[in-house]
């Protein structure tokens, strides 16, 4: 399939007289995609049980006689108001016990077996009535599972799942005591049914309690996603359902909700990503009007996994949203740029959010593609132009595997946050640091789940801030051959939060003779400097062993250890050492490596390797030695500019 | 009536065997009108029913005695603890869902329908027992509507008053989801009964939800005063009703409530206003002892319009307060400088708050014009010297309208507190920003509320950051003959807080050939520089059209747009941008301007013009020509110095 | 009793046959004293009645055998799940007005009749069945009372109690009406069972309100101590109760608890504590490794008052711990200087926290002696090496008075968190930054409480920031011969949080003709230069009256004040100014002081004088006149370094 454009489009919002002839325009653009439905319950069901489908049905109708695909979405995530009359305790509860109202999105708790049934229920009757469409060409399952903090919900509902669930892993209330830990503070149950939440406490709960229900609620999404994947597949099994996952979201695993998914999508909004992300001040001002240059790119890698390779962006951020404290208009070109980044890193559709701004409601501020008034906004000749480009490129293939992974653990966010021990500790900082100190070499990087069980064919692979070892993961590394970075802090406990009985990193000694003895966790803005370049920050740990050292800081604390191909790294680094250890192993494992100028990054994908210009002045690329010319733009990239080349490897 | 100094008093704070000396003194140091009772009601019904009004008559026939004027407060604003028990649900609810205790003050629900009858009741026990009384000289309702975040409440009363206001507004439930969008995210409601407040949501609330909430809430205090003017004016049509407001407080909609009042007061700290109020920290520190050299004044012009030209300082700061972070002791001489800058504004009255320092209770380090030791504080002697002064210069006339007027509008201040967009995109600072350019210049501005249908006398009118016409202001802006200054996102929204079909800023294209295409909304500390000076921050229009581009930036966006006498700001500015649009407009419009020293400011007031010098040290200043020398003080201002003019085209 | 050193202990935690080895380990290390128990309720009591002794008497009898001494604690701190279902409402409401729930500590609200009677019960439960223990050698009452904000609930307990506390205090509601001055806002009570806890308001309640419940809370907190101190002496009055207070914890009287105790004990983490102070931010990085080098030695002086002379710190920091924001790893030595110092100051025992770091639970990442596998930790090396001191040089006697107290008061404390007028004023803050300035020239100061009714001895007495004066204290001033500092704001208030009739500092004129007219509070971070050096901050008096002008600023307002030897400073002090009036007054009084290098700190125990260098590099000290060499290390003290000289006074 040749990659494509689509948008997001709510036939329910509009005249249906207009509906035609933004069908047109959407076709006569490029368009080839067009995503429906997902909020709208209270149309299709506006009382219970009084079904009024006939409207979407000529909405796909449409869309369809203009060529258009549609792809139609769960209106889960938005029940309408007199479902909370006949279940008032499906809405979710927060941290502090307050049991939150109807009349924004995302009013449900994912433990609310009622619920759970009505969800069911409204998918069977879209795919009863929708599945034999000519337009159909896939499902979304609800929106943006999570969105607003609503993974985890305080109510009785989900104590009583808890509880159930506890009694599942365990067995016995003997087992919980030992994993948790209850002697300590005696904290002892007698029995499941005493278990309470982990909110409204004295003082912090023992940290198995919470990573505990951070994992059952985890896989309350998984379920209420595979509920609904269920039914739709045994309709129709050869079309795809997607979930439209977010940015910098932790609260659930998505590899696991991945299971249950035929493609896994994003929604990629990178000027309000960085605003609500914790990079620095000076970064944030520097790409306020392009986003973190490698922030979206991490997400498409990480997404390609959770997908199993097949992905696209549902949501692509087409001008000045609603929802950032300040919301910049992008840069000129942007919008173009976003989607040819997408493209290079394998998307299949990038969709863009939405094709005209609603004057009304909460998000009236966010930019379409047309304006309130119909006419176009800037990003709709972008990505018009985008539209001709794929086709004139006839870019194609899929994003290979490359020669450096990094392994991403949802668990192992959660943990970080129950026990940073250094306010700031984060595992998923750690992974986009050495994904973004790899990718400026121009290398492509796939991330893998902790379930990966072989490390075959990458020339690195890293293992940061890793909770602890599955036993898949713990095989993969005995058998890899490549260079293999672990550390800080990986291994460092066991799957019940507890520190090995022979300490950390946890791993035989015949692969690393290292263990460490303490941990030196440092204020923000504290740094130890390492010799050679860089510095320590936030955590620094204390080892003992055999293994050599190849860094060490200024008061001569290893930083840097190895034991043939597999190097330890004992602390959280500045920039400057992360990328130091990232060149260290790339001229260890002697990875060829491209130089790129500030701001201008790549991928290969198929015959092509894609090149973005983040920075927001012109920079001029060197033709890399696999490449033979270029099909589109040149070595001279504009301010937001997209150079494609060819790879003389490929066919 | 010529201008007078006032005090509060509190007789059942103290033996009544002082009062007689009280009296003796304030009449002594030229004290006129003494408000007393706002928050007597525990002596004045001690328990339900049993009522004890002749300490306040004779507390009126003390001050009676030594020529003194009475103004009494209902003490609607304290209910005393035995009325809890027979209305336990009058306390409000606040945003969080916890209902808020007795033991301080304004703890009712102003949508509590037996707590409306209880305070109107209580107003019709005084207004019989009291009308009558020699000394008294008028009534103040309640006391500071709305202190300590009180507008609102989101309690069961307030849901059903909402509701019921809403069936009237709307009249059906399909007119109240067009209204609000509601289709956006399946928020369509069945019927009237099933909408609730829009407070502990998951998410934002539709932004007209949200609106008409607060307008609800506003209504219900415009109400409140209504019933006790209605009592008071029954018994004695001739005595003015009086409410006591505050400064930077909008919360519900003044003006409103300006409708059933005779004369509008407020409630002047200028130390504590400074402290408490988003200025940089270099202003808070520079005026820390002196209060920003326009809040004041703002409130003085904007008061006068609240109540039709008839206005008083009801409180006035006499030294340190106790309400800040900090309580800094004021200037020597501001006591006297901000009675005097409140006369020039057209105050008839100036009322120090309080008489005699409590020593008691939570005001205690709220100094008076005596120390609770019964000796004189600083602000004493500045009282009576401006008591003397008032005498000597014979003060008197009206504030007359000025060549500037600036339209002030509550609604937009919780237009863009719901929907800032830019955080920190304030209504109320685009107006105060107009307002102390203006006056920097020596001009005397008029604030103007939304239902203006006349601009008629005026040089210069500016409406900034208006969410949306009214029709009298449509009908005013259509018919002037003066320079209109408009935006930025002035008519960016209809009444329905919908964006309006032709974009904004929503006027006639033979008036303005210019639409809002897009706004750029900037972080706080990103400045976009405009060719010529200022900048441009936080806000930022990209329009199209055909208007004439006056200013524009360094990327060449326009700045400010001009269709022959009318101009459109498309940005929030910087002060520099923001007194150079002032200048320009001044100098287009031909309107003679004075040249102030730093921190000196002036206003005419009859046949005189009285400056004041906000400034730390002494500063000189030129006569006017239309000046003929000074009845008090000249030209050299020492720090918190006070001149007075006398113009030459006075009597 | 020579000084000894200690470990916590938790066989609980442990296999049995683990116990004999660690005993024998702790012996071998030097240690003599055990405590244990304290968190062991739920292996105690694992379910209702069903007492489990056994296993604690064989701990003890393990240890015991070794030679080592046990404490045991009551386990009150952590009753078990089992008891919630008990007493569901024992759970403590926090402010919010949220019950806290089960599953950390502390889960208990001390105004709970019911749970007063478990901890009664539990307490004498052991009392019988170990108090014949040969290897006993006192008793532990709970565990840091208060810890985690748990002095204060807002409970239906809590607001019966408080009532019959307030009408026991007052007698009738006119006098708590009288004392609250309630007729301020209308808030005059009825009676007493209309009077409701002062959360929850819509603005600050009443601050003898607030200062009346603090009063009552430190009440209970104390009655629950001398419930478990009673029936604990009844069984064996020769072993001491000692009960474990924190650094910087003001929430309940401490002086008050300690009428019953034997002996005062501690919690000593200087990292953790500097980490969590509100010292800035530089004192935190430089110190970072060892903590602040007055706050330890401030404390161990504090609970010597306490304790009536006797005390301990019952846990010592062992390295990093865990509930810091970042939790550095210690200097190395300053688990060796820290037992140090509190040995100078005069501790009994010194008790490290813990034996071996547990690997599971709330603590995981809290050091130990010992690692989780049992191998030393640098603190275990560290303390032997203490033990070995200890026998060697063979320390011994008392912290005698010293020439220098200052007195420290709880209800100040609360009084101006409760009113601070300047925001950041504390009583504290002036006590410890007095307590540093005498100390950094090597003075040994002694901590007074305000039921001090002599102050004879004292060359200088400081009472700074005192709300209100006692009786005592005022004889104890009257009658007093030696340099006493007063100021700022002390005797500003009655006992019933109001200004004194004569205005503060409320003392006799012929002690001190000055009383307070004004305060002038300022912002964080301006400052007032006082001619000659340092500057005002935060607070600022204005005075009147004859006494001598000694500094005054450089707006010529005095800030300090003299009459014969009796000196009152009216400002809050940078540490400059601070440093200077200390220096003043020791000169006035002729105080012979040391010569100490920056960091370096001392105090004398009996005939020893003990030198710490808390700074991070080398420092040479000067050997006073009245010592005879050193019985450990020298004039040059190495970071970390401590010395030990012997005073040629001593036997």
């Amino acid at each position: 399939m040749n990659p494509m454009l689509g948008v997001c489009y709510y036939p329910e919002h509009w005249p249906e007289d207009w509906w035609e002839t933004d069908a047109r325009r959407m076709a006569e653009l490029g368009i080839k995609m067009v995503r429906i439905g997902e909020f709208a319950w209270s149309r299709l069901e506006p009382t219970p049980g009084n079904l009024q489908l006939d409207w979407m049905i000529r909405a796909m109708d449409v869309l369809g006689r203009h060529g258009l695909k549609v792809i139609v979405g769960t209106p889960t995530a938005t029940p309408p108001r007199w479902m909370i009359d006949k279940h008032p305790d499906m809405l979710a509860v927060d941290r502090d016990g307050r049991r939150k109202g109807f009349g924004s999105r995302r009013h449900y708790d994912f433990s609310h077996l009622g619920y759970r049934e009505e969800a069911a229920r409204i998918t069977r009757i879209l795919a009863e009535a929708l599945s034999g469409h000519p337009a159909l060409a896939g499902w979304q399952t609800d929106n943006e599972y999570g969105c607003h903090g609503t993974t985890y919900s305080y109510s009785a509902a989900a104590r009583d799942g808890f509880r159930a669930w506890l009694r599942q892993r365990y067995g016995t209330i003997e087992a919980l005591n030992q994993a948790w830990g209850t002697v300590f503070w005696s904290m002892e149950y007698n029995g499941f049914e005493q278990i309470e939440l982990p909110n409204l406490l004295v003082c912090e709960a023992a940290p198995a309690h919470e990573l505990d229900f951070r994992r059952y609620s985890s896989d309350q999404v998984a379920a209420f996603n595979r509920a609904q994947y269920d039914i739709l597949k045994a309709r129709r099994p050869d079309l795809p359902v997607i979930h439209n996952f977010m940015s910098r979201y932790a609260e659930f695993d998505h590899f696991d909700v991945g299971e249950t998914l035929d493609i896994a999508s994003w929604d990629s909004y990178p000027i309000g990503h960085l605003a609500t992300s914790n990079e620095p001040d000076e970064i944030k001002r520097h790409y306020m009007r392009q986003g973190d240059p490698d922030n979206a790119a991490f997400h498409h890698d990480l997404y390609r996994a959770v997908g199993h390779g097949r992905w696209w962006v549902m949501e692509q951020q087409p001008g000045p949203v609603n929802w950032g404290q300040s919301n910049p208009d992008p840069l000129p070109g942007m919008t173009r740029l976003w989607a040819w980044e997408a493209f290079a890193h394998g998307a299949e559709v990038v969709s863009y959010f939405r094709w005209r701004q609603a004057p009304f409601a909460q998000e009236q501020m966010h930019a379409g593609l047309l304006r309130p008034d119909s006419e176009p906004a800037p990003a709709y000749h972008e990505a018009g132009q985008v539209a001709r480009e794929l086709a004139e490129t006839g870019i194609a293939g899929v994003a290979g595997q490359g020669r450096i992974a990094i392994v991403y653990d949802y668990q192992s966010e959660w943990a970080w946050e129950i026990q940073p021990q250094a306010a700031g500790f984060r595992h998923g900082d750690h992974v986009r640091a050495l994904y973004s100190a790899f990718r400026k070499h121009g290398l492509d990087v796939d991330v893998l789940p902790p379930s990966t069980s072989s490390l075959a064919g990458y020339d690195i692979v890293a293992i940061p801030a890793l909770l602890a070892w599955t036993d898949a993961l713990r095989e993969a590394v005995a058998s890899f051959d490549g260079h293999l970075l672990v550390g800080p802090r990986s291994g460092s406990k066991t799957q019940n939060f507890a520190i090995p009985a022979r300490l950390g990193p946890d791993l035989p000694q015949n692969l690393l003779d290292a263990r460490v003895m303490r941990v030196d966790s440092l204020p923000d803005g504290v740094e130890i400097a390492v010799k050679g370049g860089g510095a320590a920050r936030l955590w620094r740990e204390k080892t003992e062993g055999g293994a050599e050292v190849v860094m060490e800081d200024v008061e001569g604390v290893p930083v840097l250890l190895s034991q043939g191909k597999l190097f330890y790294l004992t602390a959280s680094g500045d920039r400057a050492l992360i990328q130091r250890v990232a060149d260290y192993l790339i001229a260890e494992a002697d990875t060829p490596i491209l130089t790129l100028p500030a701001g201008v990054r790549c991928r290969t994908r198929g015959g092509f390797r894609i090149y973005v210009n983040y920075s927001s002045g012109p920079q001029t690329i060197v033709p890399a030695e696999d490449e033979k010319g270029y099909v589109l733009g040149g070595t001279e990239l504009p301010a937001a500019g997209v150079s494609v080349a060819k790879l003389a490897t490929a066919g």
